[in-house]
């Protein structure tokens, strides 16, 4: 079959050997393969990131001096079975399913390992236990986007962020984009998303950003207006604390407890807004926790492969929270099918291309430049 | 009153103009003022932390070109009221209050800044809506450890531990001591403690700690046996989701809710223990991140006060938790002092030496030296 290989950094279309599909497996036409922010990364850093992952107990990313197919965000139908399947769904129906084979040699990441080639091809092998049927009414695109709206659905999900509380999204790349629209999915009122590139800023718009704003204009933490009691000063903290233990100390007879009660409630900081990480880059964590108001969560969901400096006793002094995110469970993954199907969830905007296999170079090169773009397609 | 100054890292004990309360001030006479890790660090790093707490709206930090009396864990007598205050504790009663002192010029961080002279001195000022009365049980040694014992009240309380969690604490100064007796008086059944030195480790045990480790030897996160779950591989975690899936799907009429209920437990990553940072130098974070459990929450309790590398990739892919504390509310600081009083907390293994203002260098020299030393207690 045809596919994309990447060799060293180099992207190709080749011959590849046919897939034969397993135990447990199933053998996939893809219909739809997104290209991933991660498979930028792989092709570049793929070293740094193999080290990180073998740190923590898998040893079989990608590395620069194999030879891979990339993809992990596909639809397609089902071309055969293999052995010990159940065979649910007819030959021919669409699926989605999550980029994890499960192989002689454990799971490995489809489209991320040399083990399990990716989607940037005409055939892709998945395991029938991460299968989903893709229903009717989802385009083959919004299919293909299930994978990454899942990323973002872990991620707003892990922030246990409240219908109320401010979210501040940074970076409106696929991932920010993604945030935004399970952000507003989720019933998150206030969506403050920020990003250098005017295509991007629009984007977010059209994804439901309720204020939109470049950061070298506004500071995203000044854009919403009522402050919501967010604390950007220690000082004014500490002011606060005092003149909230002289006014409970000044009503007599107050009881012990009751003293206590406010005297927690005077020593509280508030609760700063959910900021999302979503660019990625060496710099950008430290650079929010110096701007993000004290006591902020923040949820890094844009992947920095490269060592990144931090100063630690700014965290301290604000109280931040860092919060890194990876991946989503098999039923968040079907949530956002469903979401998508019942009109929820309208993924719509994040798609800016289409192309083939031989349109992936240069695709390549248009996402590296972090303009208009948002999701390229392939259709092999 | 004679004091211990420090200017650009020198100390020195000296004659230094007598204190008078201001509006809503007490005047103490000092009897016992803790020597804190923060005074070791502000007298080196100062310039540092004072422009991280400058980035974060507190300005009057102490800096080495300041002359400051250092000391902000004192218990005290009162010696005079000043104007505006409620006067409710007779004269010569013992009083312990958060170093906070509300001034002219906004609150002040007592012993930390050229505006509000700390404890290394025969007197101090504090502000009356932040002192409380110390109860009758609790020795004068006991009440200058009620603040270091309240920062790490606060750390546990924010950590959201549980009783059933695991928890490891690296590094066995006075806050990480300070960090286990307030982890067993809050319930927590295994509390893992680890440090290099031997008698750091004895103290560890004193103060409760269930199992010492030297991390030369052994690691603390194999320390605990039954692994409660805890993965460390991602391999493991890959190869538990797709047997996990394999299983709810092979159940014939299963539910798409229930069968869905299952693969949310499939993928979910086992929480990893709590892990209490308590060394604060650089490498530290990055160290437990490289080594804990996936889905670690790592509190970091330690001042590191050098900018610091982490690799985020490691984070996200573990999914790791950094919460930064500093701090605590006056709540917290009371209900210290209350369970020293009732006996919950015993925080005898944390004094290890008393000196006068004179022995006060010395005393920083031992400390620096971080042997066998805990809290040595300064006696004007």
């Amino acid at each position: 079959m045809r596919a994309v290989t990447t060799h060293q950094g180099r992207l190709e279309v080749a011959e590849v050997p046919d897939l034969e599909p397993g135990p447990g497996q199933i053998l996939l036409d893809v219909l739809r393969c997104g290209i991933c922010g991660s498979d930028l990364h792989a092709r570049t850093h793929g070293d740094v990131t193999a080290d990180a992952l073998a740190q923590m107990g898998y040893a079989d990313f990608i590395r620069s001096r194999d030879t891979v197919v990339l993809g992990h965000e596909f639809v397609g139908t089902i071309a055969a079975y293999g052995p010990k399947t159940r065979g649910s769904w007819k030959l021919g129906s669409r699926v989605v399913a999550l980029p994890m084979l499960g192989t002689g040699d454990g799971v490995q990441l489809t489209g991320l390992s040399p083990k399990a080639p990716g989607g940037y091809a005409e055939q892709v092998l998945v395991s029938e236990a991460f299968a989903f049927p893709v229903p009717e009414k989802v385009s083959d695109d919004h299919a293909a986007l299930v994978e990454p709206l899942a990323v973002a659905h872990h991620a707003v999900r892990r922030s246990q962020i409240g219908s109320r509380e401010v979210a501040v999204v940074v970076g409106c790349g696929p991932i920010g984009l993604a945030v935004i629209l399970l952000l507003k999915a989720a019933g998150v009122r206030t969506v403050v998303a920020s990003d250098l590139s005017a295509g991007r800023r629009e984007l977010a718009k059209r994804c439901g950003a309720d204020i939109v704003v470049d950061p070298r204009e506004t500071d995203p933490f000044d854009a919403y207006g009522e402050r919501r009691g967010h604390l950007r000063s220690a000082q004014a903290l500490f002011d606060l604390a005092l003149g909230s233990m002289r006014a409970a100390r000044s009503v007599p007879g107050l009881p012990w407890a009751r003293l206590m009660r406010l005297a927690e409630k005077a020593g509280q900081v508030p609760k700063g807004p959910v900021v999302f990480e979503c660019v990625g880059v060496p710099g950008m964590i430290d650079d929010l926790v110096a701007k993000a108001p004290l006591r902020s969560r923040v949820v890094v969901v844009g992947v920095c492969m490269e060592p990144d400096a931090i100063r630690p006793s700014v965290a301290i002094g604000k109280e931040i929270d860092l919060r890194f995110v990876f991946g989503y469970d098999p039923a968040e993954f079907h949530e956002v099918l469903q979401w998508i199907a019942s009109g929820r969830l309208d993924p719509t905007p994040l798609v800016t291309g289409t192309v083939g296999l031989e349109g992936v170079a240069d695709a390549f090169a248009d996402l590296a430049d972090a303009g208009e773009h948002a999701k390229i397609l392939i259709k092999p």
